[in-house]
């Protein structure tokens, strides 16, 4: 509750040690439990979505992944070959990371595996959760740097999860821009699913995303991001992320000897209350104009 | 500890009702405890320090009272005076309120009337009272709108407290401005301790004051004032009020019969860690920018 009040982050070092699932999964136990149901894979040339794409005549894109349907053994074989052999490796990266409460409904045969919210953040937060999301995918994926409007419990289960992790109050470093929205496609879908090219939605659409990378301080930046300082947390097998709402994140992952990097994340609504969202809000805008002024 | 995250004030009803203060306090009893020791008295022509003075070549500045040193029952005698029979008395406004600890010190025989510290207060913010205050005065004194860098816990015992209260988010609509300070001093020490006049503090000084009073809005605004919603509560006998660090407060008060008005409050300091400190300042030099610049 104290953390949640400063809006700041803190990991419990195997926090999850207790959750059935860290007990339990593993590749078989995934490719056991969930057999052929379909779940929906993000596919994109390589671990880019959602992200910032420069392209040639539009300057940058925000860029959705391809988004099927596939047999969930499917997906896992692909993930793990990638991860595993990656000379053999042909074609898109996969990353199954819907952020629909997909725990509960395409993986609901694996949710018995996670408790039903985290006692802590339902106490502190006074509510149960929004969405409850499962991840899976390799080190070929990045999520690029952005906010949620949520309280996030992040719990890794397989493999390492790298954040880097930049408070609200440091939203004028982010060079926030609004991007024209794009989405992968597949060239040519009768001759194949895996030649994947860019093509912007229509009707025309407006994404405001940051288009600097922490880990690429010197490009793309504004007049504030020297000033960023990013903290850099590691979960591994266990561990257990509070992720303070409006924080920026950028994940990266190393996968567990079986090729996969596997997580589970609860998330809250944030407590729109307090003064919290309105000045965030206020300090986001306030950097925007400035740097329009510049 | 969720009004504390919120930065929310809420008043609870009678909360002090167990204070042997609440049972007990009356103008016999405060004055057979007291008894002459001496206690430091602020003393103005109209119950208005400290607060925005108007004068003649200055424009505005800020007046502090004429301290001095008094024993408690002629004080005493002089706030009820003053309220009970007004065509009688002459002399300037008395009002007990020096804020530096003095229940612990000039007032030490009333501070086992009290609590030491307020338990769900000690338990949210996780700290002992950096001060508390034993406030004694009349109808005549009203504390002029201000902040304080404090968490709040303000009892009342005796009488009527009015509180107007704006959060920090209004800092744009109270027009800060940098005055000059200024204290009430005797005309002639010799002569009168009553006749008291302005004299500018040597060496200058200048205060960041609100000048606004949300009772006269058609005054002194900024384009922000408009839009400034403030919440009223009157505080009762026992009744005790979260004021949150950083809200804005404008205080009036009511007597009991016997012609007193009397408090206790409580100062906790406030947590520098999260980001609602470094947020509010934010929002409260934003604002000073943009009325710079209308």
């Amino acid at each position: 509750m104290r953390y949640v009040s400063r809006n700041r982050p803190f990991v419990v070092r195997k926090g999850a040690s207790s959750f059935p699932a860290f007990q339990k999964w593993n590749a078989d136990y995934l490719s056991s439990t969930m057999k052929d149901l379909p779940v929906k894979v993000a596919r994109t040339p390589c671990g880019n979505a959602d992200s910032v794409l420069p392209i040639g005549n539009e300057g940058h894109v925000f860029i959705k992944p391809h988004e099927i349907e596939q047999p969930f053994r499917h997906v896992l074989e692909k993930i793990q070959e990638q991860e595993l052999c990656p000379g053999r490796f042909a074609g898109p990266t996969c990353y199954a990371q819907t952020q629909n409460d997909n725990l509960r409904n395409e993986y609901a045969s694996l949710f018995d595996d996670v408790p039903k919210s985290i006692p802590f953040a339902r106490v502190a937060l006074e509510k149960e959760p929004d969405a409850i999301n499962f991840w899976l995918g390799n080190s070929h994926s990045t999520t690029a740097l952005h906010k949620d409007n949520y309280e996030n419990i992040y719990v890794q289960i397989i493999g390492q999860k790298h954040f880097v992790l930049l408070p609200p109050v440091e939203s004028p470093c982010v060079n926030e821009k609004s991007l024209l929205a794009a989405t992968y496609k597949p060239r040519d879908i009768e001759l194949s699913e895996e030649d994947l090219i860019v093509q912007i939605d229509e009707p025309k659409e407006y994404v405001p995303f940051a288009t600097w990378d922490p880990d690429a301080r010197e490009q793309n930046g504004t007049t504030y991001s020297p000033y960023s300082r990013p903290l850099r947390v590691t979960l591994s097998e266990g561990d257990m992320l509070y992720l303070p709402a409006l924080w920026y994140h950028k994940v990266s992952q190393t996968c567990s000897s079986e090729g996969i990097c596997c997580a589970v994340n609860y998330w809250y609504d944030l407590d729109f209350s307090g003064s919290f969202w309105a000045m965030s809000n206020f300090v986001r805008g306030a950097g925007l104009v400035s740097l329009q002024q510049n």
